[in-house]
């Protein structure tokens, strides 16, 4: 199979962070290494890749969506800090989860804020 | 009990949209008037009057929120609209729906996209 | 099989509401009899006949579960009637479905009023 | 802004449990300290101090949406525990989530009992 | 960019339903025509088309998976007539959707035999 | 009541994990012991033992469904190992893991193959 989607999903992961393939690699190979190509392929290089929404809008719309869902805290906390690396505002990534509240309810959009919590506190330390 | 929350809800909300209050009012009430004006306070007066985020991304992140959702059509379809009138481009709404298909799955988008279909077309027609 | 959980199932349906089985019956019997069964038995026979609750709560949190799935509306229209019937009032309804504004986000809520609409305000007409 | 509402709220949320808003306060600080204020407002100030339901039959609806909702475990701890002080038996706890099997599948509601007993089983032991 | 993936996504899709592209294609056309693309490369090219599962399985996963999310009804619809066209029984299409009342709940399980019922009684008809 | 049910129910989930029983009876003594016989009798006396699908069958159309649910992970481990018992193969399972990811989205997708690392990996080592 021609590697023409992977490459273009590669680069689109790689400049939202550059270290993302080798983590998604060493969670999957024990037990789905294709799984990692179809990550690379379908989200990042048939989606994100598309030009009609620039990354900072995709980050905070996949914020909104997973916040929603209320059941994939770690890929939460990998798009929160991914909305940073693409540069969205700490204000602008709260004042998403808040506004789940109204959508998907405060539960929801508390436990949204936690994990936010986590993610951006300690980037601050780092910093 | 004070209007300002109000007053403030109804000014966003006479912004987006000028007909949607006497639409929402019409609608309950029969069943439950004092829901109008929870809605009105809440999400209009409390959260979408914050400054951290401007109304056209307020828009795309709630139908991001809503398609994710999956059983709210008749809100996407108001948001759909109500991201049109704020200044969000029908590429910029169509875009945010199809990226679901990566966090809520293909039937949540398209059925997403369908619901665009009615809004868009129809808006398409009267212009 | 013994009958006994039917039995037992089938009385405390019939005084929720005496015309719901031959209604189950008839939506069934072309694609699949059995679940006719099964819907007596486990939640009528099984849950809905132990003391610990009494009819009225009993629907009160079913109706509360129905809007938080939002995506039940046959099911929530019915039980909005049965609440009605085991002696719940009125208020008691709409106030359980605005509730669920806070844990599952206004459109369930929203949409939740609206089957209420459409049972209670019909219920008016006829009494 | 008044603070009526807040005040408001705050009673309703003192009476339920006198502990909450400080913890609620710790825990938001350093994310978001104003969804501290939106918790006290909406959901106490402007939902539960309405008076169509007490506040035992407010807590089981609630714990009906939060096991139904399945991916909300803090809040449903809180909220087990908060029906215990506002007066609920134990058993109409227990059996409230055990109904949501009915509505919400088996594994919401083991997983809501198994949330239930790490309360349950502890307030037995502080008392 | 290549279409040695539509093209295998295709041949997947017409030995299932030799008339859903064009379905698919007419649905999508003024809405959003690269989704079309989307659905035939990544579910058919990338996922159905591997060998791990035959068809007949991966059909009544799928039908698993749609009743579970329970707002998917024209998706469920399509996958009940995909599953008989690749050779599944109605008995095993119609277990599959009653099993789901254990994880998913009664109500999903209901809606999903009223889908069923629709699909395969329609086609009960015109055999 | 008869205990025709429970050992119906008790013989099939002796055919799958004998160890399972004494698992659910120590996990729920302490809060809902009537549970237990809950569990043994609806899902696997009255469902699992239908004749219409294989147990392989169930346990992949199970795994399908809480996947999608995405909030049942002690659920999820313990059918992935159930599936095992029951003679599916490991590639069977994470192919129906997979296939989810079109359906659910990708995070539902991801944690369910994460679960399955979890088992499929410690049922390697001890093998």
């Amino acid at each position: 199979m021609s590697d023409e989607r992977y490459n273009k999903g590669l680069k689109i992961l790689n400049a939202i962070d550059p270290q993302a393939i080798s983590r998604v690699e060493e969670l999957l190979k024990d037990i789905c290494p294709d799984m990692t190509r179809l990550i690379v392929e379908f989200p990042y290089g048939d989606v994100y890749s598309r030009e009609a929404l620039d990354l900072k809008k995709r980050e905070l719309i996949t914020i909104a969506s997973l916040v929603t869902l209320g059941n994939a805290e770690p890929q939460l906390k990998v798009h929160i800090q991914n909305a940073l690396n693409v540069g969205c505002s700490k204000e602008e990534i709260i004042e998403t989860i808040m506004q789940m509240s109204v959508y998907a309810g405060f539960p929801a959009a508390l436990n949204g804020l936690l994990a936010a919590k986590a993610v951006l506190t300690d980037s601050n330390r780092s910093s």
